[in-house]
């Protein structure tokens, strides 16, 4: 791949506008491969899926296990590899199914809890962009994110590509039709949602000298917020809060001051209606929000909309949402004057811990 | 109970040191209950443990996880719990032990869990602070935390209680007599770790203007240290960030500048080696640490060092390491002009979401 033209950031904006094709590639590419697992799996079902990962692979992690416990009914366990890694647990697995999902495919612990599970009669699974990687040689299966090389340390295509084989895997483990359908619509989609690019670079303008902010949402998009929040924190170096809709409407939304910033992920389905009264909640308190919405009536209370496409079903919402959230980590980078492919303080492989 | 001598945060400050005969009150009135459903675990052991709670409660649990993966050998999953209440998955759960924690036991959600978990066939247990609570109703059977009532707003013998109920009951199921002897001698080391008071007030002084600092650990004190970041947020308004020793070792780890105020919590364990490591570099970068532990050798990296009595065992370290901490935030949030007893934005009991 050519680089990118010269400037601070330009590999991570040219990945964020890269994954409706990317997204494409994999479709097409790994498509088979996620469906003879997904029809193995409907075949012999596990009794638990334990999902095992770390940063931004955690977050689609947590995407994955709200998917899984609602469309398959399996009850899922998100990892603590020290468990295993450092205490040496002799944990029952033997009807589990275990995923693993690291992008470079190198992390160590994740890796090591891959062997061990195997070791305990798990069935494991990689989910990596590295074919030739020690977590795809320590599993039963891998399935490969076909990104291509991610050259920004902040990642963004492979999120979506994980989003994308976890939601294509658990489709195909039910057999949900009108769901597996909904993925052909996921590149125009993201390409709609890249289109807002304009009205997320002047919330960068405004936002350019804040020092903290909230990122809130709720139920499948929870991962959205912890995803845009480490972005947030590894490009701009602010303290961005994630938190739970639920628990900000518990506690601290009584201490969200007049021009506070706060960040609503708000798409229509189940959760709709919880995150309507916060955005009406947090405009009447007068925070600085922006609200990322297709709904109308939600996005009347944001400070500054951001219109979004009509998500094919709320499931498939988050690989649509976090695009203007990557480029506001991006933009806000920018306008802060950071390089946001070269964060201080960031590896791009996970090393020994 | 006669109210405690007048003036702000009196309540937390006597609720604190209440927590060694708190603690000696659970383990002479309870026992017997957590032992009789220990007995019946240990003969038909769960396949899956289920953990839900929320805020304070949910740092209990996290706990409970690392105990009974590491101990008990079974999987846990901390609930989401609204993957049953907003989008009533019919999850699997026949085979499950499903746990709730509440002080109040009125926590909208953690009863619905508790209840349409018993309906999918789950055996649930409540672990509450009063008996004729809804959680309590809903569940098959009752843990008390008999604390006496908890007036103070940030939670913190109920905290330790529920550790204490945790630990016995995991101890039992699996019939663990060392570990269980260890309980006894809790109340005296909890006595002991309360008299660093004087210790603790000296870093509440110094860190009297910070706007933000981390609190580390990891394995079984992970979750002491997001209780203590949870508590400092409540009461001191302050931006403390929890992160594990090995996500701030990977990462963050390079822009800790000097100065920067970091918390970290090294007992003696399995963990310990990881934590030194990441003492020491920290004092290579000076940051401003404070170093909770009974090992003279990490003390040696701290900058302040808060010496603590040792731990029977690094399972119920975090029984005794959260009492330093609580005091801070105490004493911090005094020192920074605020009530502790009334922190702006919290309500006692956690209503409808």
């Amino acid at each position: 791949v050519a680089p990118p033209r010269a400037g601070p950031g330009q590999w991570m904006h040219r990945e964020i506008h890269e994954q409706p094709q990317a997204v494409a590639r994999l479709c097409d590419g790994e498509w088979p491969a996620i469906a003879a697992l997904g029809r193995r799996l409907r075949r012999t079902p596990p009794d638990l899926v334990v999902l095992a990962a770390r940063g931004t692979s955690d977050n689609a992690a947590l995407y994955g296990r709200y998917l899984i416990e609602t469309l398959w009914g399996i009850p899922v366990s998100l990892a603590a590899p020290s468990v295993l890694t450092v205490y040496g647990a002799r944990l029952r697995l033997r009807r589990a199914l275990v995923i693993g999902l690291s992008q470079s495919g190198a992390s160590p612990d994740i890796v090591e809890f891959i062997t061990t599970a195997r070791a305990r009669g798990a069935r494991t699974v990689a989910v990596t962009n590295h074919g030739g990687s020690p977590l795809a040689a320590a599993a039963h299966d891998t399935l490969l994110l076909r990104t291509g090389p991610e050259r920004s340390v902040a990642a963004t295509k492979t999120y979506t590509a994980q989003l994308v084989t976890l939601s294509l895997l658990v489709s195909e483990a039910v057999g949900a039709r009108r769901l597996l359908e909904g993925h052909r619509q996921l590149p125009t989609l993201m390409g709609r949602a890249l289109a807002v690019e304009d009205r997320v670079r002047d919330v960068a303008r405004r936002w350019r000298r804040i020092d903290e902010c909230l990122v809130t949402s709720r139920g499948y998009n929870y991962a959205t917020a912890l995803e845009t929040a480490l972005k947030l924190k590894e490009t701009c170096y602010l303290v961005a809060e994630p938190i739970s809709a639920a628990d900000l409407l518990h506690g601290p939304i009584a201490v969200v001051e007049r021009g506070f910033p706060v960040l609503l992920l708000a798409p229509p389905g189940r959760m709709l209606p919880h995150l309507a009264a916060l955005a009406s909640r947090l405009a009447r308190q007068r925070a600085r929000t922006v609200v990322v919405s297709s709904d109308r009536a939600v996005l009347r209370h944001a400070g500054v909309p951001v219109g979004m496409p009509d998500a094919p079903d709320e499931r498939l919402s988050p690989h649509v949402y976090v695009l203007p959230m990557q480029l506001l980590a991006y933009h806000l980078s920018r306008a802060r004057g950071h390089d946001p492919d070269r964060p201080r303080g960031l590896r791009k492989i996970t090393r020994a811990r």
